[in-house]
């Protein structure tokens, strides 16, 4: 029996999963749903197309739906919502916000007896499993995240509301420096600014102010001023030709000292280098709905995380394969 | 109520696990067990001693023994005897007999409604974990592992056994074209001898044959007549000041592709840099402690490993800190 996915969403993320569902051979894709009209949307492979107003219908044709809004204003309430209903998978990725999105996913799903894993991709999600393993292995150390080189949406999105702007891109990408030093064992106090250069690269409208553009962007508070920012003016060409992609990626580092005195220094690493952060979040919740189904057969409902999930439930793999083969 | 923990045998990784310990304030080391005189064995912190044999008047102490022994004759006979009468950690690392080893263990540790988490450490546990999560996120992909630069024990040891050798100490080092190719999303075929080369520093006999020796070790099947070999022979002095440590790591790769067409790749990796293989190896087994009583709590008895573990249950901190601030 094939696990049976909604896609509750069709953006960059939809679009993601909806192909990532074709890579793994236990899971077929229901279809998707959209507040747009349906006859409006048209899918990659060909999946149907429902409203998302008749997704109560569909209770008995979906084992899990995989939801891909956006987490400032879709996911706080899609989440809840669809939990009463679904076992879910979501990527709610405000960091400060999850414990309160927790607790009103929880509350959902508990009463319906559904599995929601929320906060599924890779940060949240496969960092923030790099920072329990090895924060829990290494107690006396130091965690480092690095982001990049990748496209930042919601600094390219602040650059392109300045005045003059046609379009832009913002590339946030880790200082040499800073991460060499990490990798080499030592444990400098590095702020996130410390850690990180922002790189533009702007369209300005024909005979806009380009002085003024780069002025309002390095001083831009929150997203820029406290950086070094670097800003590129090109044509609309080279932007479509050379920017048109959303690849990102990072590295988590723990520094963990052992020994009678500390005297013996580990270095722990996992890295990403993704040529589609959309497509690789989407095989992280492709993976989660196997889990949130068997997290849901064994009684376990609630909203959940990587965090609670046993490795070997996000597998195609059996038990014999894994410790034949993998372990 | 601090968990109470068992050390069975005191080599390296035994010692290792007793510092380990110290750096986890829920823990307590309740003493070593070991089939020497116990009064012949004086342990780092002071920890008492007792015989090996007193083992079973000591189940009302010991919430989880950590069982130090070598893979290949103490813990295919020492687990399965031990998981009768305790919840038990293991580091059994021949990786073709690990499922063997699994049913051995689960048979005894379900009958005494215990856990037994086996095959910790990092390859097998944190190295296969890195490849169970990549490979269920990219099921469209290939694996690399490397191991090194470390000191191989084994290896080290055959080169001992030479005549005219009085002391050895080999290195596996990645080949440095291969290991950079894969990070940059290549996935070339490569055979472990085409990943990694072997470097080895020998103390020779006075007046021994060094020509000979350097040919009877390049020459030896398995162990190196595969690979590229490069032999150095170096004074007692050299030895003990320069390679008396025992560093380890590596790194586990996956080159995945996701899109229509498997236009994206995204390459993931997972490293290590162990100034102390036996010390980091002792760390994970004491996370693997905590891990198994909470197991155990919950009715999982049996043989377990890494990939049933809800990473979770191997940290100290609350669900609240965990969501807030780590996820």
């Amino acid at each position: 029996m094939s696990i049976r996915i909604g896609i509750y969403g069709y953006g960059n993320l939809g679009k993601g999963v909806e192909l990532a569902i074709k890579q793994n051979q236990d899971m077929v894709a229901v279809g998707v749903f959209t507040r747009r009209p349906p006859e409006s949307v048209k899918t990659l492979t060909g999946i149907p197309v429902y409203s998302a107003s008749d997704v109560e219908n569909m209770r008995d044709k979906i084992d899990v739906m995989i939801i891909c809004g956006g987490s400032a204003t879709d996911l706080p309430t899609q989440t809840p919502a669809l939990a009463k209903l679904f076992n879910v998978v979501d990527s709610f990725d405000t960091h400060a916000k999850i414990p309160q999105h927790a607790a009103n996913v929880q509350a959902a799903a508990e009463g319906a007896k559904t599995t929601a894993i929320i906060s599924a991709g890779w940060d949240p999600g496969m960092f923030s499993l790099a920072r329990l393993y090895s924060s829990a292995i290494l107690p006396n150390g130091k965690d480092y995240t690095f982001w990049g080189k990748g496209v930042s949406q919601g600094h390219s999105d602040a650059v392109r509301r300045i005045d003059g702007v046609l379009d832009a891109r913002q590339y946030t990408v880790p200082i040499d420096g800073a991460i060499n030093a990490v990798r080499a064992g030592q444990t400098p106090d590095l702020s996130t600014a410390e850690k990180h250069e922002r790189v533009c690269f702007v369209v300005a409208k024909e005979g806009a102010d380009k002085a003024r553009i780069e002025e309002e962007i390095k001083t831009m508070p929150n997203y820029f001023a406290d950086y070094k920012t670097t800003v590129h003016f090109i044509s609309a060409e080279e932007m479509e030709k050379e920017h048109s992609g959303l690849p990102h990626g990072g590295e988590v580092l723990r520094i963990g000292k052992t020994g009678a005195n500390g005297e013996h220094t580990h270095v722990v690493g996992y890295s990403l280098k993704l040529d589609s952060n959309p497509e690789f979040t989407a095989s992280v919740l492709v993976a989660c709905a196997r889990a949130a189904i068997r997290l849901n057969e064994g009684g376990m409902y609630g909203a959940k995380t990587l965090f609670d999930v046993p490795p070997a439930y996000l597998s195609t793999q059996s038990r014999e394969e894994l410790l034949g083969k993998l372990l």
